[in-house]
Formats: C-alpha cells, structure tokens, sequence
C-alpha cells in the first residue's frame, strides 16, 4: 500500500570521532524513505531549494522513492543541519540549523498523496505535522515522531496532533519527558490513552520496545563493531517499521507477531544506517543483505537455537 | 552442583524517591545467594560483626542458604553501606562506607568450599577475589563480579583475577571502561581475550547481553511499573545465572541454550529485587512467581506468538 512520509530533506554536515562529511544528503524524510523503499512504494513531501541537485535526487530515484511531491523553491536553500557527536556517539550536539525553504513551507498535497494509506509525519513542527494529518484524512494509519525541542516548546500543539496518530515513535526520555513520568510504562501508557494505540520507545544502542495496549514487545539493538554516523538511525527504523507494514494493508495492524517482525525490520534498517556517514551505506544497501541480518537478529534474540547457528 | 559465593553480607541503609530503608539485610554475597537459592544448594563465604542477628540468619536459612562459613567476628561490626538515588533510579550515590570486619577479612575455606564446583567471586577487593579463587582452583566453572572503583584503583590486581575465571559479569560501561574500548562488542572480545569465555554485559533496564566466542545474545529487562531499589540487582541476576547454571552442572557451560535460559532467570530475578527493598521482594519469592514471569519474559522476546498470549 501507499506510504507517505513528509518531514526535512536537508543537507547534513556530520563530524564524528571516525570522520566527518560537508553537505551531504539528510533529512527525516529521506532516511525514512530509503529505509521503507525496500518493502512499498514510497512518496515525499517537503521543499528544498535550488541547491538540490540532480545527485541529490538520483538517491532517492535510484531507490524507487517518488519525488514528485518534493517542492523545488526558485532562489530557496535547502534545510541545513550541522552537528558532532561525542566518543560514545551517544548525543548530538547541534553546531548549526539554517531552516531556509523550510521556514516558509506550506505543503500542497496532490490527490493521489491525500489518499495515501500510510502516512508517517516525521520530525517538524507539530501545526505542520498536523495540517498534513488534517489533509490526509484517509489514511487508514498514520504515524509521528517528534523531539525534545518540541516537548519543550510545543507542547500543546504536539499533544493535539498525537491525538490524531496511530503510533508514536519517541526516544524512551521523549516518553517520559513528555509524559512527565519517570517510569516508560507508564509512561507509553499515558501517551497511549491520548489517542495512539501503538507507542515504539527507541532506545538507541539498547534496541527499542512496543507498547500495544497491555502488550509489550522489546528488541535488543543489533550489535556493531562499526558505528560511524548515528544521524537518522531513528528515521530509518521508523521507515523499515513503516514500510514494512504499509507491505502488509491496515490488517496487519492488529496484528502482533507482524508488529514484531516490523519492530524488526526497523532494528534492522537502523543498524545498517549507522555503520557509515548519513545514507552511504542504506543507498547501496540489498534486500538479501537486509533478510540476512532479520535472521541474524531473531537468532541472537531467541532463546531457542534456531536453525543457522 | 555446590555453588559457593564469597562477598559482602552487610546492612545497607537506602534512601530512593519511593521510600527509605535504615539498616537493612544486604551485601552482594546475600543478594546473589537468595536469587541462586531458587536453583541449588548456596553456600556464602563472609565474614559479619556481632551486629549480625537471629533476623539476619533467618533470611538466608528461610531459603536453605547454607551459612556455616559465614564468619561471625566477635567485637566486630558488620560491612554497612549508605546510600541515594535520584529520580530515574540509574545512579546510587554513595553517602558512607564502613568497611568493618571487612577491612581484615582472611577467608578460611572449609574442605567443602574448596572442593565447590561452582564458584562466584562477588565484588570485592581483587585481590581478595584472587585469593578465594586460588583456594578453590577445584571449581569447574568460576564467575566474578566487580565494579568501577576497582577498575579505578586496582586495574592489574583486577586483571589478574579475571585471567583466572570463566565468565565476568559488568555493567556495559565498566567493560568499556576496563577494556578502554567505547565499542561494547570489540570491549567485550578484549576481555574475553584474557581468559573468560563468557562476558555478560549487564544494562540496567535495558537489559543484559551474553558473549560467548562469537556468539551474541541480548535480552531486555522485564518491564515493570514498580521499581523501588535497584541495590542489588546485579547480584539477583548472577544470582539467578549461576544458580540455574549450577543445577545443569558443568557441562550445560557450552550448551548456549542454556546459557540464554539463564540469562532469562538472571533477568526474572533481577526485576523481582528491585520491585521494593533490599532483599524484601526475593525473601518471599516463590519458584512458581519466577516460573510465570519467566513464561512472560519468554513470550515478551519471541517473534513469534507464544502459546499463552
């Protein structure tokens, strides 16, 4: 089924203690849709500006994303974001955010884009995020991530439009801060009671854990011995999330052991994203290389030997 | 199979946001007995002040822990330990240690002790833990624990034990921080590399990771919405580990299925020690309530639907 996904499509510059790059090509959006492009047709929405170029796209296209709904903004600059990460890559400290054509981006969504099934509103402002919510009406399931910078400065507005989504995909502290709970099951409960009925707290090396209901499911990290980038871990597994279960239809949803393979893929497609710079390493990344790492992830969390050991 | 444990038996006086404790049972050689007792016979090595009680002994001799080499010092007073943790409950501070009949313990193993085929070396000074080790060089499997203070100050003395055992048990930071190696995959083969061949990676909440050779397993913590005390929890899971390894014998060692259901009991008796204080929760634990979140663990991780659910 169809996936939409709007949120940045930005230019990077990323130091960390294994290297650093100038520009290179970032983005919620685009993380997120190289991630889902391996399960279902996926489509963008956001602006750039005129120093998006044709490399920049060949990306995106090479990966079967649809551009179509990319704004292209005459004399714009492309949303810019420069950061470091310290030994333990662990927090991200922001050098430097130029919104440029974000600043003034009023999406103007295409019918086909309004009837999308699946719909991921990933991290902007929260009246942005809620005015596609408000304009995508029919999809079946909707989907948010959002941050602490938003917790903190807008958090009505990031309440209403949580009331809205179906499945809410935070770090662990994003649950209990916004929250205002220290303990994560309580706290995905109270977001849960707001409206979504599926909380995913990522929790960075540790792996991440669902909240459906009274149901829980958790899921170690893959483990690496090669950690370069962790920029857009949690969009690419949001999009191998997603992807994976707009693969499915809106039945799926409902189911648990589909939910567990999506948390899954998810897990996956995060731990490819991080092993190099931005999307170097998910841009030429295969499907095979993607089944064989679920499998290597199911083996090493089942408590049962599982065949291939 | 006899699992003999050498470690601190103390009184710990805790205060955390949900309530304060003066002067309760604690120590790691009691955590770690209690939750081994579930499994097989425990026998605790340590000495006590002439503070230690009848209440004292009850506890333990409630779950059969046998404590005929727990050395009871006449004029002396027990190990005490006092401390805080914040609001999430990650981080004990310490506000007073008194060594006590500690300070100038010189452990006298019995022929039995000696001849114990299973041996855990709780945190204590290593030199200490070497000398223990020594005495019983007719353990088939041997296991320590340790922490950041001796990492600190006694790197070497901490080495040269480690060169001697089979598994050690530390949280994720400690082995990178022992390893001086921020990635915890590469910190954990280091150690390894010194003579274990078990690393178990204990990650708070997060859960615990198992490395064995190549092989890796990693299990999240068991959710909860009570945690009142975490003194103690990492002995509870060695507790549960060893106990569970010690009732399959030695030769389960190389069996990795069953190395990951211990890591299971670990993790299941680790979340019932932190459920209220000190040793209160596992005191009057019963092996039916392990054996049911045990089940619920199991179902929590697996993929697939488990029968039950």
């Amino acid at each position: 089924m169809s996936l939409v996904v709007v949120g940045s499509i930005a230019f990077d510059s990323v130091k960390t203690p294994f290297g650093e790059r100038e520009r290179m090509l970032g983005g919620s959006a685009v993380h997120f849709s190289l991630a889902a492009s391996f399960f279902t047709e996926v489509r963008v929405v956001g602006p750039v500006g005129e120093d998006f170029g044709d490399d920049e796209y060949a990306v995106l296209h090479k990966r079967g994303v649809n551009t179509d709904e990319i704004e292209r903004v005459e004399g714009g600059k492309t949303f810019f974001w420069s950061g470091d990460y310290e030994y333990d890559l662990n927090t991200a400290h922001t050098n430097d955010t130029q919104l440029g054509v974000f600043g003034e981006f009023d999406p103007k969504l295409s019918d086909d884009t309004k009837a999308a099934d699946f719909l991921f509103l990933a991290n902007i402002h929260p009246a942005l995020q809620l005015q596609v919510r408000k304009a995508c009406e029919g999809a079946s399931f909707s989907g948010l991530d959002s941050m602490n910078l938003w917790i903190d400065s807008e958090r009505d507005a990031l309440a209403e439009v949580i009331g809205t989504v179906d499945l809410v995909f935070l770090n662990d502290a994003e649950i209990r801060m916004f929250a205002k709970e220290p303990n994560l099951v309580k706290a995905a409960r109270k977001v849960m009671e707001m409206g979504p009925g599926v909380v995913v707290a990522k929790q960075g090396e540790y792996g991440a854990s669902l909240f459906v209901g009274d149901r829980f499911f958790a899921l170690p990290a893959f483990p690496l011995e090669t950690v370069q980038d962790p920029t857009g871990a949690g969009d690419s597994f949001a999009g191998g999330f997603l992807g994976y279960m707009a693969s499915l239809g809106a039945d799926a949803l409902s189911d648990q052991a589909q939910l567990r393979r999506a948390m899954t893929y998810g897990s996956v497609l995060a731990s490819f994203n991080v092993e190099e710079f931005g999307t170097e390493r998910v841009a030429r990344l295969t499907r095979d290389e993607i089944d064989a790492r679920y499998s290597e992830l199911r083996r090493m969390t089942s408590l049962a030997e599982l065949p291939g050991e």
